[in-house]
């Protein structure tokens, strides 16, 4: 069995193609960073890599990691500039016993010995945004609701599992700020035995309530990947509300190892790319913990 | 009631000074922040502060991270330089909705923001270590035991209980490198209604099992402190024997709401200081689960 679930409408074209690479053969690995380097290096998506929105500094600044669901191994990146995939230089990293998460001139010190390709990340378009932007620079950032991490779980037929995020973080946000997706446990989490997950949305949300690890422990104690995001979501809806917060902007996906696939939102709907065995399509989830439903890009129209 | 628990033999004098405030009535987040001040600014300790060994460049790069139990929101600095004081930054950053977890240079511009004190963290003996080291950096770090990040939980006689860290992490690591300590649900979590957790060892392994946040976890579904911070560790550890890896270098420490502690290690001895409601002492675990026995400074002769 292989299967694959990607976050947004905009991952679906890469997770195509990851999609393929599982079909023939190859592993979770390969078809995670596929998926998310196709992501990395379209310069319409604004979230993620190349084209990602600038910090109040006006530096693109990548956050991005990987984990192996066969060694619990991890590799990561944090505040680095420069990297063209930084999917790539997180994966790069996973297996090292020790300097596998590097933040910084430091990761990009990494990229370089990896002889990994470095890029001015900067399009024309997301300067422009961050030139219109500075004016307003101290205003609260919630008036941008993009927290568009891609994040992309894999199974492959030999039972392997990964987890892959990448993202540009917040608009504006303040330099040097990391959010969860290079945070194991918040951001991503991967254990073959008992499935993998993810999230997107705020990360200093999704970090308060280490969402991705809850939801594999979920799923270590016989919840589904649906039924894991669901709960996992819904008990740090349940604070949030109780100190008087919204529900904040959170969605999670999950997959168990016999390629079930689940997700769960805070959003009226929230598009992700999903296939097991012969085929991958997109899907929507919602607020109302409706059941997953297949949506064409026509009806995601607007939506991330 | 109020209880504080505290890693190392190193964090006894300040854990002193922290326990004398909670018992004067102060809050959680002052006694975590005097007792981890008094480690950071004491050159004596070259794991945390100033003092720290350097990294393979010769820079000393600082983690910490503080989290209040009551809002589940935390602040965090990563791979920072030239801050005296990490945990009154990671303090100044805790209750920020965005851009509360900051790594490299943009944490150091907060630091300068919030008027804290900067420093040249590097004390003669510690770069006389680096010069020592440079030839052989390319060497493996394993011959460097010392973990030894101060990890400080704290329960106020409100209720209010509090979660810090700080380390300049490993001596020789690679330009970047961040460990557990700032890495929420690794290196600490904290939750008020079910208890707090911190961890120090070599962070790469720690984060592979998220182990703060299974230990709170662990909590929340009834287990004592002790026994929560064995059945984490017991899990990871059987893991990487199962992966033909050795036991690692991890100690746990867990506290709870009513102020019991407990703590776990993989070494033959951990010493720690602890104390809850009229007396702070030394104690020790070990790797065979034994009760948690008193000890002397003598006896702890050696030991970080």
């Amino acid at each position: 069995m292989h299967a694959l679930i990607g976050t947004w409408k905009m991952c679906l074209s890469g997770a195509k193609e990851g999609f393929g690479l599982l079909a023939a053969g190859s592993s979770a690995a390969d078809a995670v960073e596929r998926t998310i380097v196709r992501v990395e290096d379209e310069p319409g998506y604004t979230s993620v890599g190349y084209g990602g929105l600038p910090d109040s500094d006006g530096h693109v600044m990548l956050d991005a990691a990987f984990m192996d669901g066969g060694s619990l191994r991890m590799g990561g990146v944090m505040s680095v500039e420069n990297v063209r995939n930084p999917i790539r230089l997180a994966r790069a990293l996973c297996g090292r016993e020790t300097n596998c998460l590097l933040a910084g001139r430091g990761a990009e010190q990494a990229a370089v010995s990896f002889g990994l390709p470095l890029r001015d990340m900067r399009t024309e378009y997301a300067m422009d945004k961050w030139k219109a932007a500075v004016p307003e620079k101290h205003e609260r950032l919630s008036a941008y609701r993009g927290h568009d991490t891609v994040c992309v779980l894999a199974l492959d037929d030999a039972g392997g599992m990964v987890a892959g995020t990448s993202t540009s973080g917040l608009f504006m946000k303040a330099p040097g700020r990391v959010g969860d997706s290079p945070v194991i446990g918040s951001g991503f989490y991967c254990d073959a035995r008992y499935g993998a997950a993810a999230a997107t949305g705020l990360g200093e949300d999704i970090m308060r309530g280490c969402l991705s690890y809850e939801i594999v422990s979920l799923m270590r104690r016989g919840a589904a990947p649906k039924e894991a995001c669901e709960e996992a979501l819904r008990g740090l809806v349940a604070r949030k509300l109780q100190l008087g917060e919204d529900e904040g902007s959170i969605s999670l996906i999950a997959l168990s190892p016999d390629g079930r696939f689940g997700a769960a939102t805070t959003l009226s709907v929230f598009p992700f790319a999903a296939g097991a065995a012969d085929e991958i399509a997109l899907y929507a989830a919602d607020g109302r913990c409706s059941p997953l439903r297949r949506v064409t890009e026509q009806e995601m129209e607007g939506e991330p």
